[in-house]
């Protein structure tokens, strides 16, 4: 088999991890029998400010094609966030309705927990986080701007469509884990789209009977992934509520260095996009300290969207080994003294 | 001086809370040599369960005599949470322009942490959130209900007025505090509202050089709750991130059994409202264990928003005493088997 994938390294530590594993990915390619090469694409906020543009406005057809895209980081001290994000990676979630975005959470042996009195395997849960939509809606606007009586109004939109296929796929989910669904929303306060989400959550449940749905409000839900994270197995949730769920996420199980993304197209059409959680990290970039962990872990997901299922338990088993390894090499986030590079070589060493 | 407070005990524990913490409030008033009466009101689900409504149609009519409010908690697990709410909670924070809800998070010596390291006096900070707009604004719709094709639209409004009052009022607190306050948006991903946001924090910020202004992402925020929440100090928020920031700040500083609120009405035109965090707790409802010092310290608030400030810092005094104590009674979301009645006894003793 042969992949084509396009890679954008980004801003910040983006190129940083995703150059520093490229030669992980030859090597898997390699052992596996496939053929995967990465196109790179220099798209991002230093062109931003060469060209005036993260990417070219035939951005999006040129990534068309591909069978996958790896994106690196995305954000910049000297760009506004809503300039960086608008114009590229929200772009490419929307414009290839990448409805799925899926984030494991796993408190993997040899990590430290914040959270007192956790350790390895207490912690296993995926969050399925709705992509395309929900409060991430383009729409909205200011009126009487400058004149000392602004009014702002942003407007979340949900879909019929947008919220079955993410509560669908997390009930699907459920059924090859432990078979519970945790939907989150805030139905007492947004009654007015988040008991729309309700309703479908209980029409799809009644779908699937084997799995055991509850019901959490977000703030308590946040409350929850800290006071009783071993009880979550699939968490479904919009947009906004599924970005926060995951950062949490992320920091209860050690560090944002090691949390990989996928957002999958469902329909086949268009590219899936594979990308650590992490964001740019201006404050160590030339450091040569990124943990590229999270990178390997979401290429992971990547070989396994393709269907080369070998070379992503390939990649999480030399994770999960190095982690587990008390000598092996650490970068600071884990509180280690490693490099990149030297993370890369340990994995190397072990695939 | 003399004091007409309404009482609003509420569902589930809120009546155990509230009634049990009465005699406190009485031996605070003839220490102090002031008049607080305490009028009941039994409005909440069990009257809206018997009678169709949560409160009367005169609700807020009687209510807004009064100098202050006393809340104990909304929520019964027979009625949906948007009904309990939308009819009782959320209409007298509105609808008595509660603009300033203030949520402070501290960790008491003698209390544990959740999170590994962090004891007494490492974490204290406060959370303005906004309160009576933003994502909580009753305005959306759903258009095709039923047919297979829905869309859900919920907008948040944020106004000038609303959003400079509690911003402004973030910074006046950072004064007489550490002199820092972090800005807690979504302005990647919510341009059209949280941009908005920004500027009034700019322009507000520029009033107070003294400040020093943190902004974060609301996804970051959540996360360095967690990771560094030793260099909060006064966090400013949206309605619905405060909701999200406030449960996390309970949470990290021990329980929420602990974390009190005060609802702000600043032009003084209406009464303010005082209440626990923590909700009606159905599963302990009846056995005699919530924890009450909740309510004290949102009595305390009440207090010190009247003017009587010794009584509010003889109730602090109190409870902090009572925390620190290895002796003292403590209710069980504390790792203690103390009963209600217990720890109020032994807070009276020490009053
Ligand atoms: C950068 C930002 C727009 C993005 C999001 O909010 O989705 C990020 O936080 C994430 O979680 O991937
Ligand atoms: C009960 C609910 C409407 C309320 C809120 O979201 O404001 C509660 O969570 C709170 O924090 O006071």
């Amino acid at each position: 088999m042969a992949y084509e994938v396009a890679s954008i390294p980004g801003d910040g530590i983006g190129p940083e991890v995703v150059d520093a594993t490229q030669p992980i990915f030859d090597d898997v390619s390699e052992q596996f029998g496939f053929d995967l090469s990465f196109h790179r694409y220099d798209w991002g906020s230093e062109r931003h400010l060469e060209q005036g543009a993260m990417m070219p406005a035939t951005g999006l057809a040129e990534l068309e094609e591909y069978d996958a895209i790896l994106l690196g980081a995305i954000g910049h001290p000297e760009v506004p966030d809503h300039v960086t994000l608008n114009n590229l990676l929200l772009p490419i979630r929307k414009g290839f309705d990448q409805a799925i975005c899926k984030r494991p959470a796993i408190l993997f042996d040899g990590v430290e927990s914040p959270l007192g009195g956790y350790t390895s395997g207490d912690i296993d849960f995926v969050v399925y986080r709705e992509n395309t939509e929900g409060e991430y809606a383009d729409m909205g606007g200011q009126e009487h701007p400058g004149h000392g009586h602004e009014v702002a109004v942003q407007s979340s939109v949900f879909t019929r469509t947008g919220t079955e296929r993410i509560v669908r796929a997390a009930f699907e989910a459920a059924t090859e884990r432990e078979g519970k669904v945790t939907s989150v929303t805030k139905s007492n306060a947004q009654a007015h789209s988040m008991v729309f989400w309700d309703q479908i959550v209980e029409e799809v449940a009644a779908e699937y009977p084997t799995v055991t749905v509850e019901r959490l409000l977000v703030d308590a839900a946040s409350m929850d992934f800290i006071r009783r994270p071993e009880e979550f197995d699939v968490v479904v949730a919009s947009n906004l509520f599924g970005d926060i769920l995951t950062d949490i996420g992320a920091i209860i199980t050690g560090s944002m260095g090691l949390a990989p993304s996928a957002n999958i197209n469902v329909s086949g059409e268009f590219p899936s996009m594979f990308e650590p959680v992490h964001g740019s990290a201006p404050d160590i970039v030339g450091d040569g300290i990124a943990n590229p962990l999270a990178t390997v872990l979401s290429a992971a997901m990547m070989y396994d969207h393709l269907g080369e299922t070998d070379a992503s338990d390939a990649l999480w088993d030399a994770v999960t080994g190095q982690l587990a390894d008390p000598k092996a090499p650490r970068t600071p986030d884990l509180g280690g003294a490693g490099t990149t590079e030297d993370v890369v070589q340990d994995l190397r060493s072990r695939l």
